[in-house]
């Protein structure tokens, strides 16, 4: 099987998960008791936080990290625990659990504002800009990679930009895409960062949300007062250390991942038919990403047809499958005989040359036997 | 090692997680996704969700279930999510994940009644059912095995008094302690019934919440739209998995379970020696735990010489372990030389009685020797 929809979920790493087995089969104790097992676990999780606050070049000085249940649960911490009310900026590329926290925000009547997108799902900085300048704006998120075309938002630069325009709000960036795979160091004006286990070979139930220490927050579950009092409940510890197992792994190879996911990305963009499809990620996208249009076609229809063929890819966000067409490529500007067929594919280290191959030809020929079968 | 701190969290089953790791392994497709390894993992958690339903005789016609983080997040959207106002009502004995939500209630000045104790942990009934007569109360919220004495509310018998007073309120039970453990069937007037894995041999990270179908809630996780809208974020499917095998297990033994549980706990209270442990629990609470007190010791510091002969016990529960006296064991009317001792021991069908009976022996002389110390 060729699996190329590395973005919506990726296949949990074997040594992460060996690794860390013995957390459910010896050391499962409770991390909040205070016999030794529960001392050993709390310190175990501790490493974790540490190495993930490194990867990223945060200092344990200034940050702090949270493990949660999701990156969705992460994002919704952010949204709802930083800032209680005031203007809430965000843009239109954003994942559902940002978007639809923020409509929610609207629901509780708290004036939010969605920035319009360039074509490539990157966010238009110079109409955040103006309406930051004219709006006395609290809270701002903007997503680090768009998880549906792969454009990378500068959110460094970004967030001293907004910070410099009012030194008081809070700016969040979804990393969730972003995190273990493209290489950056958190900025300084970045207040809250979220991240996920399982886009990165980790497991599904774990991410965590990093935070400057002098960002209040305040908690979306309350309990036990695990997390430093910000998220109650007995701590993952299992979860937490195949995160960190497999974080390790990633930023061990980041530069050379990179590489061979860059050339894998080019060769597709390179060999797929231009008369039968259209790219929709740009050249600077993460090239984790892949997001392009079978113009035309409805990509539900390619997916299971390649599915036949023994390939996984992706159409639009697994998260939010229900409508007719993505909410964020619509939202970079493009009409209906586009959207109907959009395809992500996404990529991950174990991915190869030889995949991107074999992957080009089927995608090439089961699209234009379609087309002619449809037409 | 004797393990009797099974209330805090157990040993994940090796046969649970060793059915589920194809779910890490192999079939780690992400459920929302359309393709067929996603359709499937949809369906897999179909049949964990009715199979957990089924198991405390829930119709899938009245009730649903949606997945969680764990415990607390359940709780917590019960008590966020069913009534957005009015009088809240809870007990001085429930676990901090409901205690502090509440104080929270309390904090955005909604009002709240705590109600007292008898002294084995149990609600005092006459005092709910007076107040909720003279209050008019939107939520209720009654824990069914208290935490730390393992005493049992009769949840059913509660809740349909509670909604012949006032038929539009909510009633919430916290069934952590509960589920899997002692037999119990849902009754009518309970809307929301919170429930966790990893204290069943499932894995941390997994909870979940039953309602009734008519029962509205709002989210408390906004974003992807998983688990019918009402909790965003990929959904765990191998930890939902091993809960659904780990649950398997435990009601296909239940009944036998119990009773080599109740023998383990009778053992225990017969042979302890009265002069130097004075029992909490009572003998009609749950046996999986029994509380006592090293009246005039330092539970922690027996909990710790026990720990270097091998056994594992805990000292209240281990969610809030920050403050000298537990709240809830004081709740029930004890002073400080029965709280400083607080010992708790909790069972699980692993458990034993040679580890009972070498339990005992163990127990009793190293609290002498401690207390021929100490005086």
């Amino acid at each position: 099987m060729i699996y190329f929809d590395n973005a919506a979920t990726t296949l949990p790493s074997s040594s992460a998960l060996c690794d860390a087995e013995k957390f459910n089969k010896e050391f499962y104790f409770n991390p909040s008791a205070l016999y030794r097992g529960g001392l050993k676990n709390a310190s175990e999780i501790k490493a974790a936080r540490e190495y993930i606050l490194r990867s990223v070049g945060a200092s344990l000085t200034d940050y702090e990290l949270m493990f949660t249940s999701c990156g969705s649960e992460s994002d919704n911490c952010a949204v709802f625990g930083a800032v209680k009310r005031g203007v809430f900026v965000t843009s239109k590329g954003e994942h559902a659990a940002i978007f639809r926290s923020f409509n929610e925000l609207k629901n509780r009547n708290i004036k939010t504002e969605f920035i319009d997108l360039n074509t490539d799902g990157t966010i238009d900085e110079q109409k955040l800009f103006d309406y930051v300048s004219e709006n006395k704006t609290d809270f701002v998120s903007i997503v680090h990679v768009n998880n549906e075309t792969g454009g990378i938002n500068d959110i460094n630069a970004i967030s001293e930009r907004l910070k410099k325009i009012n030194p008081a709000l809070i700016f969040h960036s979804d990393g969730v895409q972003a995190y273990g795979k493209i290489p950056y160091r958190l900025g300084k004006s970045v207040d809250l960062y979220s991240i996920s286990a399982h886009k990165i070979n980790g497991l599904k139930g774990v991410g965590a949300l990093i935070k400057r220490r002098k960002t209040n927050l305040s908690p979306l579950i309350f309990g036990g007062g695990q997390e430093n009092g910000l998220r109650s409940g007995t701590e993952n510890i299992f979860g937490i250390k195949v995160f960190e197992y497999a974080a390790r792994e990633k930023f061990e190879n980041l530069d050379k991942t990179f590489d061979k996911v860059n050339k894998i990305n080019k060769y597709i963009r390179e060999h797929i038919d231009k008369n039968l499809f259209y790219i929709i990620s740009s050249e600077s996208a993460s090239p984790f990403i892949l997001t392009v249009s079978a113009k035309g076609l409805k990509g539900e229809i390619l997916m299971h047809s390649l599915e036949e063929r023994d390939i996984v890819v992706g159409n639009g966000s697994a998260c939010s499958s229900k409508k007719r067409f993505s909410r964020v490529i619509e939202a970079c500007g493009y009409k209906a005989e586009i959207l109907d067929g959009v395809i992500r594919l996404s990529f991950t280290g174990a991915n190869t040359m030889d995949e991107a191959e074999i992957f080009v030809k089927i995608f090439n020929d089961e699209c234009l036997k379609l087309k002619r079968i449809i037409r």
